[in-house]
This record gives structure tokens, sequence and C-alpha cells, in this order.
């Protein structure tokens, strides 16, 4: 019988997390321990270090119902560097508990590529989710509060932007008329509540590099307008203060550890459409100082994810990655190519040459659009036939790329050394990192330019909302931010039902909005969902606890 | 210059836990540590230990805005115990951030009697609070999600009692509408949030002695009503399992300490109104299977605080008070004797002998209603004059009980050394607790015993509401359960500005409440608020946290 993720996680020795750190030369009395296996790290010794770890970015296919399987993929490689004598560090996102409770489950990889406490880390883990919904949610209570208390700052209850957050799938609270019931109970206005991970005090944590830099950024955070159409800032509220001493131990990386006790940092979600969609910069500058490898990934596919990987993270960072791991499946690629999900299990070589230029656009917009080395990582399944991977393989060296098949979550890090092997030389090779735009072009070209370059479509069609909002964010001097794209995952287009590669397509600009903050500028290309809801049965039902602290029921 | 309360705790050095631990003799082993100073308990062995401590509960008069110091003495007490060679541990309710950032502060006691981290006990400390919202928000969630993915429970969205809950003061959430704008968004219907203090899983994790139990009591809270007006349970939406893994954790006691290095559990803090006020069955019970004497207290005045602690708590945990200290402050008394804030620093016998009968009334109570030792803690201020002293001597003194000044709030445990002997004296007298009422009378008739014997009033009036709602409850079998008093904690009687020892008075009975869960009825006597606001300049705006963690504006 297969084990589940939870059975074979919880067999599982962990080792002590000071044993973890030693492994990358973090010295205990920089921990703060929270229990046995899970540590807090202290990063006010890092602007003295040296980066010296090489970057391995691991990013997908546009993601499809078959799964692609990156977060294992990623946890896989660390582990098969670290068995191939590398000393090496994983960086990953937190995952929300909404999902974990929902439909998707949680996100600590699989089978045996996973991190390890996966109970904490799909729960509450450190607190850091829970700790940036106080402080969303204290900004919403202060906003809402001055206009009670007599609105000096004259904003305009209908325009405020902030919303507050809640981590947690519920469709309920999307849009909602607070204050209502009495004069005492504030001011009646149309009111909403993002999953916490939308929220812009997440991705200000995780592009900040210093607790003062994050005070910095949350000052500039908009909240809302005036009567008078001026923008309202976090820190005309005073509340930047409060704020980050709410956030202050959120700042903090947290260490743990793979099932083959591989370090990994799990630190920071934020959301990959109206977000960056990848863990904190704290995180992944403190494995780059601390290991020689360090392997992080980003959201969705290469598309959303690697792109604001490059152009919003390392951008603001400094960073640059050394090589790119694109994670596909024959059974996503075929779907790719039309087939349907229940007939993924008979080969069908067609199919996946259809599907193919799907994988290959993201191959040509990493070596080309950001010009750094690439390879593919093909994750096992069963059913894939020697066929199919031939016609793969085929493809793929035909763009100078190399494809490797893992097989960590049946095989752990072992299922993973050829892969390993391959980042590794890799990482010699000379690159230099170029970006999709540059800072400094109007917010149109921007977004062109991405559409281009990285989706392989023919340009933008704005709405006059999209239109106005960009002058005015010209006007108000946010002009040279970098843009967020806030677009459907499923496809390299703005329609999520193109699927393969679709080209001649034009993407539709909804509306822009500005997290200030955080330093980007959201481009809505559809109607995004920033609070999602639960499926008919949600998987809390099966989630179980028993008496000596065992849980069972996650996955 | 006078120190501020955080920039002595900041001056303090703290003991690691462990040593702390091992002053109680709890092994290091089941300690789970959260940074150096903060660690939970690990509880699954209690059962096998006796109950060794003596219980000393503190309590007060009916709080007026002269500020009593009840924790402040709780805190101090424990210090001078530890100081007079008696091993010693305090369990204190945990303080919700809503007023840390409105007008209270913190609540980690003052001056020189205080716990600390006291930062991070009024923050987020080990989580738990957020917690118990993340599980209340789970069960709104999960109530909705039924509603809206076909009703099998055939739930009335107008009859959802289970309110959402937020650890914040904001009032703009009192009362909203939610699950508008779209089809997709829920069902519309009336909604809001309460404090998460206020949620019924806290008051259920501070009265369940295990997991398993608090699983149990889950299971049985009431969410809402059918549209055939029959109850629907959390465990028909089978929440209970997630429910309990979201607290697993939370289930477990804090330990910290004192100023002065005595161990100190900080765990749970419900409401003191809608439910029974007083941190968790289970630090109470850690604390007497390791200490000789234990220190805790109850919310607001003895009228409620002290009623609840041993009408309900006392009641399900079977615990016994072996003492019982009520704080006063002369300064407090003048109040009750209808002297104004602003004119307490001038000498006034009259005043303070027309306010004594509050305190008068409460130590009847303790002696005669639930037959227990008492003795006066007189916390002191400057202005207290010895004219002042000997008047409430004299009256105290005629009681049979005796009267301590305590100088703690300045002095630490050596300002309360007298008050520690005299509660060592009172622990070996011989008591037999009783209380208000029994279980198994009617409803109307538990409540119409606690007016009499413990408020002094005449008798109830109940509403039509409330009449009805008492007669369902009886129907739907929970005649049986104790009651929980909801009433203005500032006076005996139902009515907050009837300060001193009001007579002849009735106690208007609006409404009820089932809080089947944590077992007991909620009697509602007023309009209770369950979400707090924030004030014109909330306490938010000075808190600020520098580079290396140090937070300042906490008080």
């Amino acid at each position: 019988m297969v084990k589940s993720d939870i059975e074979i996680a919880q067999s599982t020795e962990m080792l002590p997390i000071d044993e973890i750190a030693q492994k990358i030369d973090i010295q205990v009395e920089d921990l703060e321990h929270y229990g046995k296996f899970k540590a807090k790290v202290d990063y006010t010794a890092l602007h003295k270090k040296e980066s010296k770890g090489k970057l391995i970015l691991v990013t997908a296919i546009n993601p499809t119902p078959a799964g692609e399987g990156k977060t294992t993929t990623s946890v896989g490689l660390g582990d098969a560097l670290q068995k191939i004598g590398k000393q090496t560090a994983i960086a990953l996102r937190e995952p929300s508990l909404g999902p974990v409770f929902g439909i998707k489950g949680g996100a600590a990889g699989g089978g045996y590529a996973q991190v390890i406490p996966m109970e904490d880390i799909n729960l509450h883990f450190t607190g850091d989710i829970h700790a940036i919904g106080a402080a969303n949610n204290l900004v919403a209570a202060m906003i809402d509060n001055h206009i009670y208390q007599g609105n000096d700052l004259n904003i305009d209850p209908r325009r405020v932007t902030w919303r507050r957050a809640m981590d947690m799938n519920d469709r309920q609270l999307r849009s909602i008329v607070s204050g209502i019931g009495a004069r005492t109970n504030g001011m009646p206005r149309e009111d909403g509540f993002d999953i916490t991970v939308a929220s812009e005090i997440m991705a200000v944590l995780c592009l900040s590099n210093s607790l003062t830099e994050m005070k910095e950024k949350l000052r500039e955070c908009l909240v809302g307008y005036t009567f008078d159409n001026e923008p309202v800032t976090l820190g005309q509220l005073q509340a930047e203060g409060a704020v980050s001493a709410l956030l202050k131990d959120a700042l903090k990386p947290n260490l743990v550890q793979t099932l083959e006790h591989t370090p990994v940092f799990i630190h920071g979600g934020p959301f990959a459409n109206i977000a960056h969609g990848c863990n904190s910069l704290l995180a992944t500058k403190m494995a780059l100082a601390h290991a020689d490898y360090v392997v992080t990934e980003a959201g969705f596919g290469a598309d959303l994810g690697a792109e604001k990987f490059i152009d919003i993270k390392c951008r603001m960072g400094g960073l640059k990655p050394d090589a790119v791991v694109i994670v596909a499946t024959i059974r996503a690629l075929k779907m790719h190519g039309g087939v349907k999900k229940t007939e993924l299990d008979t080969e069908n070589t067609a199919a996946l040459k259809k599907g193919l230029p799907n994988l290959l656009k993201h191959i040509e917009n990493i070596n080309h659009t950001f010009s750094l080395p690439a390879v593919v990582a093909i994750n096992a399944f069963p059913g894939d036939t020697e066929e199919e991977l031939t016609v793969l393989k085929k493809a793929i060296e035909a763009t100078g790329n190399k494809v490797v098949q893992s097989n960590v979550w049946a095989e752990g890090g072992a299922g993973g050394v050829e892969l390993a092997e391959e980042v590794v030389a890799l990482c010699e090779k000379e690159s230099s990192l170029t970006y999709a735009y540059d800072q400094s072009d109007p917010i149109e070209m921007k977004v062109d330019k991405i559409i281009q370059s990285v989706y392989g479509g023919k340009g933008s069609e704005w709405s006059k909302t999209a239109r106005n909002k960009a002058k005015r964010l010209e006007k108000l001097g946010y002009g040279d931010l970098p843009v967020c794209m806030a677009k459907t995952q499923y496809s390299l287009s703005d329609s999520a039902t193109a699927l393969g590669r679709p080209t001649d397509f034009t993407v539709n600009i909804r509306d822009l909005s500005i997290s200030a903050g955080a330093g980007f500028i959201v481009v809505l290309t559809g109607n995004i969902m920033r609070m999602p809801g639960l499926p008919k049965v949600p998987s809390a039902v099966q989630v179980d606890v028993q008496e000596d602290g065992r849980i069972s029921g996650l996955f």
C-alpha cells in the first residue's frame, strides 16, 4: 500500500533543528526555537555576510489539473544536491490555511520529497501569517476608526482601498457591508476580506531587507483616497510603528528540514497573481549567505512566477539566479495538447507533441528573455512511456537545453541526483541576467514588453479605467515601479482555456491597482479571486487529531 | 523619574525558561520552547499527578476608572510568596490584542509586579488567540459553505448564531451584511464579528481537561437553527476534528516568569461577561500539580469574576480555593462613595465610608455565599492617608477578616510579604466551598439565587424573550447547565451607575443564549459589547519597534 504524505512525514525521525542549522553554519545563538524542530533565525547579522551560494530557481509550465510537482521537485532537488555532497538550503513559501482546509491541501512537497513537520507547516507554523493578518486588520480598524472619530484626513468611505484579511477560504466575506446597525457601529460602507496572503503586508514583508526598511515601505502603503481624490497612506494614520511591532518576529525567516534533513527556510507566501508569489527576500538572502546551493521556487508557471521572481524580486533585492529548473510532466503536457484528465494514463505522443510548445515557450523565455541557463525536470509518473519520453527529450534537446527525469516523489533525493548534477553543471556557466523590461519604461510599455517577450502575444487592449489609472499613477509618481501581472495561471494568454502555446492574442488590461508599499503596480487582466471558497466537501472534514497530538487527514 | 512598565520590564534580565520550569519540578523534556523565555508545557502527564498546591483566588471590588490593580496584586503576591520561601506558581489570563492597541493597554501587571517578556505576552505571545480565531472562523466558513453548497442540514441563514471573530478592537465589524455582490459570493445574511476572546471556542478551550474532552465539547457547540427551529451543532458540520487540530498547541499552557522569576502560566482569556473570565483549567491544574501555592485571578469584580470562577470553573473542574484575596484601593472606594476621578488625591473619609459597603458586600459573599476565608489587599497609592487607612481597617476587621496593605507596584514581592503571610495563614484554615446555586435548580431560580445572595438584589424581571428562551433551553435539555451572568462590571446591580452597595434593586433579564459546548447558559442583563472599538487616539499610534526588535509605547 502506498503511504500517504502525512504517514511518510510522521514516520520520519526529525533531527533537532540545531543540527540542521549547523549544516549551514548558522549559530545556535541566532536561533529562536519553536519547539525542537522549528526555529526562527535572527537576520540582523545578515548584512555582514557575503552571499556565497548559487541560486537555483525552480519554475514550471502553465499548471494543469494533472499537477506538475514544482514544490516536490524543489525539495527533492535540494535533497539530491545534499546527497551529492553539496552544502544546500531550500527556500520556500509558507502555505496558507485556506487551501489546507479547502481543496488543494497542504504545500510542503509530497511523497518522499517533503518538508517536515508538515502538520505544523500547514497549520499555524510559527504564526507569521496570523501576524500579517493582525497587522493588516489593525490598519483596517484604524482607517474606520479614523473616519468614525471625526475623519480629519477627509477619507472618502467609498474609496477605502485597504481590505480586511483572513487566512481562510471564506467566500461569504468577499463582499460585505460593514459599519451598520447603529450610529456607534462605524460608518456604513462597502467592504470585504481577502485571504491574508493576498494582503499587501505580506508582499511588503517579503520584499524587505530589514525591519527599518519594512517600516518605510509600510508607511507608503496606500489605504484609500480623500473626498478630494488625494491618496491616503498608512503613514498618515501613524500605523507603521504598531504594524511593525506586530511583524517583528514574522520578519525572521523560519528554519525547518526535509525528510532527508536538508535545511529549508519557509518564509512568506504572497499571492502569485496580485503579488509576486515567492518566499521572502530575507530567507533567500539568508540561504545564499549560508549555503553553497540554494533551491527556491516561484508561484504558478514561469510566465507569472519566474517573470516576477526576476523582474520584481531579483531586481529589488539584487539577486541573480545561476540556473533555472523548469518542471513539467508528460501528463500535464498531454493536457496542454488537449487530452482530458481521465485519459492521461494512455500513451499519446500526438497530444504530447501538441502540448509541448507550452514548455518550449517557457524554455525560450528563460534562455532569451532572461538570458539564463535552464534544465527541464520531467517529474516522473508511472504511466509515462519510453516513446513519450523520447519525443519529449528530442524536442527539448533541439533547443540546446537538457532534460532530466526526476523521481523524487518516490525516491527522495536519490531520485533527483541526475537533475542535481545537471544543475551544478549549469551553475558553472557564465550568464548575465536580463529583464523583460526597464523600470523606467512607461507603464504601458512595461506591460507590452512582458506580453510580447514572455507570453508570446501581440500586445494589450486597455480599458478606459486601466488607461486612466495608468496616467494617474504616473502623475502620482509611481510610474517607475515594476509591474505585477495578475493573469490566469493556466495559459500563457489571459484566457484560461487557451492551453499549449497560444499565438496572435491580445491581453485585455481591465484595471490597475497600486501596491505602493510593496513597490509595484498590479496589472489586472481579468477578475482575480482574492478570497477563495471551500468546495462542497472541504478537506477540513477529514482532518482529525488524537490525544497525543497526532494529526490525520492533512495532505 | 518614574520608569514606565515597559522600561522596567526591558531592564530586567530574564532567566532561561528551563530554570523557571525547574523551580516547580517541570521537566525540560515537557517544554516546547518559543524562544528562550517562553514555553508551552505538555499536559498529557497531568492526570497522573496529584494536585498538591493551595489555590488562592485574587478578586476585587467592582472596578472603577481609578483602577484596582488586580493583576498587579496577583503577580506581586506570587513574588512575595516566593520571597518567603514558598514554592509558587501564578496562573493568569492572556491579554487580547484589541485592548493593547485600544485604550486599556496591556495586561501583564504593572510597575515592579509584572510578567515578562511583556511585549510578547501583549502581542502574539505563542499564538493561542490567533489559533482560536482561526478555529472560530473555520467553523463560520464551514457553516456558510454548507448553506451555499446545497444546505443539506436546512440551516436558516437568518438564524446562524455562530459569529466570526477577530482579535482587534474593530467596531466597524460588529454588524455587517455578508455574502453579497454575486451569486458566487455566498448567501446574503446579517452577520458580525466578536473579538476573539469572546468566541465560545475560547471558553471551551479554557474548560477542557484534555484534547479529547475539548473535541467532545466542540461537537456540542450550537451554531444556529434550521428552518424548522431545530438546533444545528458544530458536530453536524463535521468540523470538530479540524478545529481541534487547529487548537492542539493552543491547548498547552504557556510558561513565563515575573520580574522576580516566579513561574507564571498565562493561558486562555475568555470574556468575563458572556463567558467565565478566568485562565484555563489546564493551566490552573498544572500549577496546582507543580507548586505548593498557586495564585490566580478572575475577571472584573467578585460579583462576576469570583462567582463564575467558583460556580462554573471550580464546579466543572473539581477545584476548591483555599483563600481569597479581595483587592481594593482607597481611591476606588472613594469613587464608589461618589468622588470624581479628578478629586481622588484629596483625603475624604466621608466618601470612603460611603463607598466601603461595596467592599463589605464582596467580603460577605466570599465568607458566606462561598464559605471561604478572605483577606483584603489594599493596593497602596501615594495619596492614601493614615486616617483613611484607619477607617478602612476598622470597617474590615469588624467583619472578622484581615486587611493588609500591598505595595507590590512600587516594591515588587517585598511590598507583598505581609499579604503573603496572611494568605499562607488563611490557607491553613478549614473551609468547605459552597456554591451560589445548585446546577439542578431551574434556570430562573439559579439566576435569582445569584442576584439575591451575590448581588444583594431583590430578584429578576424577565423579558418575554428571555422567559421563552429559558423554557426552550430546558426543553432542549440544557436546563442543568450553570448560568453565566453577563452584567455590567461597574455595579453590583445591572445599572452601571449604581455604585457602592445598591439595595432593593431588580435585575432585568433581557435575553439568554446558550454556550452548549462550553457548557453554560449566558444570561444577558443588558447590551453586552462583544466587539470593542478604538478610542480617538488609539494607543497603537504610540507603539514602535526598532531594528533590534526593541518595542516602545506598550503599556
